[in-house]
């Protein structure tokens, strides 16, 4: 027995010195149609931290990090997706003329067969040449197969973001994709691969990074008047209570509407890029830092159970979606971002969008501030006020000239115009055109795909953060090694030059 | 060979069955020198979950909830600390007659003789008794050791807030202790279960539980103006670079101060108190529901490192508190609170103080405002705008009126006189106003001893959360079992009835 005891000892020893033995994958269920877009294969390690699988990057495919495709005389779009966001986005295109830029609407497609032609007749008012219609379930594949179409503009209901961005792409077509662009973290690395392999862009349409706090903002930051940015918070707040109702509906038996309903059965922040985005921005994500590690905590479901209730006058006793969603983010640098989401409760919209450096601070929400530190006699131009610090926000009169002399240059060279044109107060207008100017000048988008999966992936990261007891979930390098090679976040104005 | 081969399958399915061998407990290692306040021990579950060890309470001990003490016709205190925090206390004690309460100051400590003598000045000047006089390292222990006192009220430097309150108690006084009131998980043990075996109160003098806007809003949580409470936010976002020279110095080599130093050799949010209490309160905390689980996350120092550089003349390599902590709470009943802490970096000073409701919002800064569901009109007395939602805060109008309904009683009862008193504005003499009634009249104290773990336990938990990844940590129930057995918050104004 003295053998055998010594080798059932040996046996344990294996054990004790490797820990505990390696977990096998585990990944979401699903076999009560909950989180059903969440498929990621992750395992927990020794240190307790949840890793998802990152899979190789194919053989001969390389990153798309700063990707130039050749110059368009003219952007030829199709757009897909007519319902809630689309026409605007319609709107947009007709006035690029106005502004310099050269496009043409080819193709307009929705479910919806009246939708896209309603948006038709915008064309015909104008004298210009209808564009081709199409609709139904697979309306969006005849019109990826055109070969008369360079960019698929996509403001479809989320999820069919992917499928049709995916088609687009594999069709040779640049694709737009409204937020969030990714419902998944395999779709974040369906469409980083696809961007990879067929060399298109794959543009998110984050309005908020061209808001016109934001972009004064992301310009001080950049001319160093915050120091160094340690710390970023971005929230979606926002009581939707007043717009469940008008999310499309499938049928007469679809009570809840697509995103009520998306909300019901996903847990996580399920809509971050309006906070996210312009923050990362702000702290050179993939641009010289990247997110590392993901922590996410959410409420119970108290106000998204009524609605339910409502809106099926019947009982609702599980609703995935927490009212609120707190996740927070570590870089490689040691800086923290943080992000809000709450479409449930009764409360003030809030975007948060809070930057915090080393010498300066700012604050969008409730109120907008600035405060910087020391005296503003040190920044040139500021007025000079007697013991002004950093314990409160600069004076109005300080503020706007703080803001006069960092004033974005998109701003100074579109915004009047971009107010005029409208969409959310101009900033809508902003991003559609320095992405049609882009694609117009072979320069790199102000977003690419890696910004995309940075962006959406919190929330199935958040989610298996939270369904096991809000364990920290490593953040994936969607760039696959390649975060540090570009210093700085950079907007193209030439291909030497940049804002 | 076959029945070896057996009986190492055998021993592996133990393994298999059980999964992960238990951990063995870990506890801080502070050979370094750094976070030499934190001991707890602590083993991380097969789920992730980090648990520190619950001592059983020990046999016969019972818990102090609603602790009620005899009537005191007078309370006869003695002052341990009178640097920075102690003299307005002195003051303020000494105002107590105008409000009709009955105190002596029986003694002064102070390690430095001089300052105690200068606070004797003032009863003198007054015309009362002087106080007895103890001064140096072991001085509080003689003031302790009397039998005329009733309260010892502790207002020395973090490290011997603990020490002061265990040795007071022993001696058979009521302990009050500025925040925070503990610095360990350990402490808040050792505090508790001195409180039990004594039946003294153990009172944590944190004063932001008093402010005006926290008060009132209190009080219309408690009156449903919100709905059920979801979430809270707390904050101690304060700039400290023009404070951090005044901070006592032991001799000329200390360069750094004793808060300084606390920062430098511990991580995790070490001043959570003012955030953290005055949302507690509004969330009932061990009153009906608990905080279960703790996850931390910070950035790296940045300015901390520096001021070390600037106040010894030589390199910082390392420096344990980040510039911004930012710990998250989830409760039992799924509600979150989050609090953060930065004294590090320029921006206006801010406890935010945000109550999120599921029919109501309220939040602090950077600027006061209420906001509620649906129009105000169904609130009486409140003025009725059109088309008033949650969308927005209240206008002024609406704002004052809700907050003339709801103001709290204690306001009503003391406010005007505590604003001429003094003390951050007043609120620093109504805490000790209620702590000197409710001693005098047998009363339980507004905040007790398990209020004082939950609020400090905060720096050690989230230490152990960040230094394992940012790991979940569960917060343990301090009450040891009876946290559901009071429903809501009271403050007490007679044995049957509560503001």
């Amino acid at each position: 027995m003295k053998k055998l005891n010594y080798l059932l000892a040996a046996a344990c020893v294996v054990f004790t010195l490797t820990g505990c033995p390696e977990p096998t994958p585990e990944s979401t269920k699903s076999d009560d149609g909950m989180n059903w877009q969440f498929k990621a294969k992750w395992t927990r390690g020794k240190d307790g931290v949840i890793r998802t699988t990152v899979p190789a990057r194919p053989a001969g495919q390389k990153h798309v990090l700063e990707l130039k495709t050749p110059k368009l005389d003219v952007v030829r779009v199709g757009f897909v997706g007519l319902g809630m966001r689309g026409p605007g986005a319609v709107d947009r295109f007709l006035a690029m003329k106005d502004v310099g830029l050269n496009v043409e609407i080819v193709a307009l497609c929705d479910y919806v067969k009246e939708r896209a032609e309603g948006q038709n007749n915008k064309l015909i008012n104008k004298g210009l040449k209808p564009a081709a219609i199409y609709s139904g379930e697979d309306g969006y594949k005849a019109l990826c197969e055109r070969d008369d179409i360079d960019l698929v503009y996509i403001a479809t209901d989320w999820n069919h973001h992917v499928p049709v961005a995916l088609y687009a792409m594999e069709k040779g077509k640049h694709a737009a994709i409204e937020v969030p662009s990714a419902m998944s973290v395999q779709d974040c690395w369906d469409l980083i691969n696809m961007s990879e392999r067929t060399r298109k862009h794959c543009i998110q349409l984050e309005n908020c990074c061209y808001d016109f706090f934001e972009l004064n903002t992301l310009n001080m930051a950049k001319k160093g008047v915050f120091g160094e940015v340690i710390r970023g918070e971005g929230a979606y707040i926002h009581d939707l209570s007043d717009f469940w109702n008008y999310y499309w509906k499938k049928d007469a038996n679809d009570k809840l509407g697509w995103r009520l309903e998306y909300n019901r059965t996903h847990r996580g922040d399920v809509y971050a890029t309006h906070g996210l985005g312009p923050v990362c921005q702000v702290m050179d994500i993939h641009r010289g830092d990247r997110l590392t590690t993901l922590v996410a905590m959410d409420t119970d479901s108290f106000i998204g159970k009524q609605l339910v209730e409502k809106a099926t006058g019947e009982k609702c006793t599980h609703f995935e979606n927490g009212d609120h969603t707190t996740t927070l983010m570590r870089t490689a640098k040691g800086k923290v971002i943080e992000i809000q989401h709450n479409v449930m409760t009764p409360q003030p919209y809030n975007r948060k969008y809070q930057v915090t450096g080393t010498s300066g601070f700012a604050n969008k929400y409730p109120v907008q501030g600035y405060a910087v530190q020391g005296k503003t006699s040190t920044i040139e131009g500021i007025p000079n006020h007697e013991n002004l610090n950093a314990h409160g926000f600069l004076p109005a009169d300080a503020q706007q000239a703080l803001v006069q002399k960092y004033t974005h240059p998109l701003i100074l060279e579109i915004g009047e115009k971009a107010k005029k044109v409208g969409g959310h107060g101009g900033m809508d207008f902003m991003m559609d055109y320095r992405m049609v100017y882009c694609l117009q000048n072979g320069l790199p988008m102000d977003m690419d795909v890696y910004d995309l999966a940075e962006w959406s992936c919190l929330a199935e990261l958040g989610y298996i953060s939270m369904s096991n007891g809000c364990a920290p979930v490593e953040v994936p390098d969607f760039t696959r090694g390649h975060w540090n090679d570009i210093q700085g976040y950079k907007m193209y104005k030439t291909e030497d030059t940049w804002y």
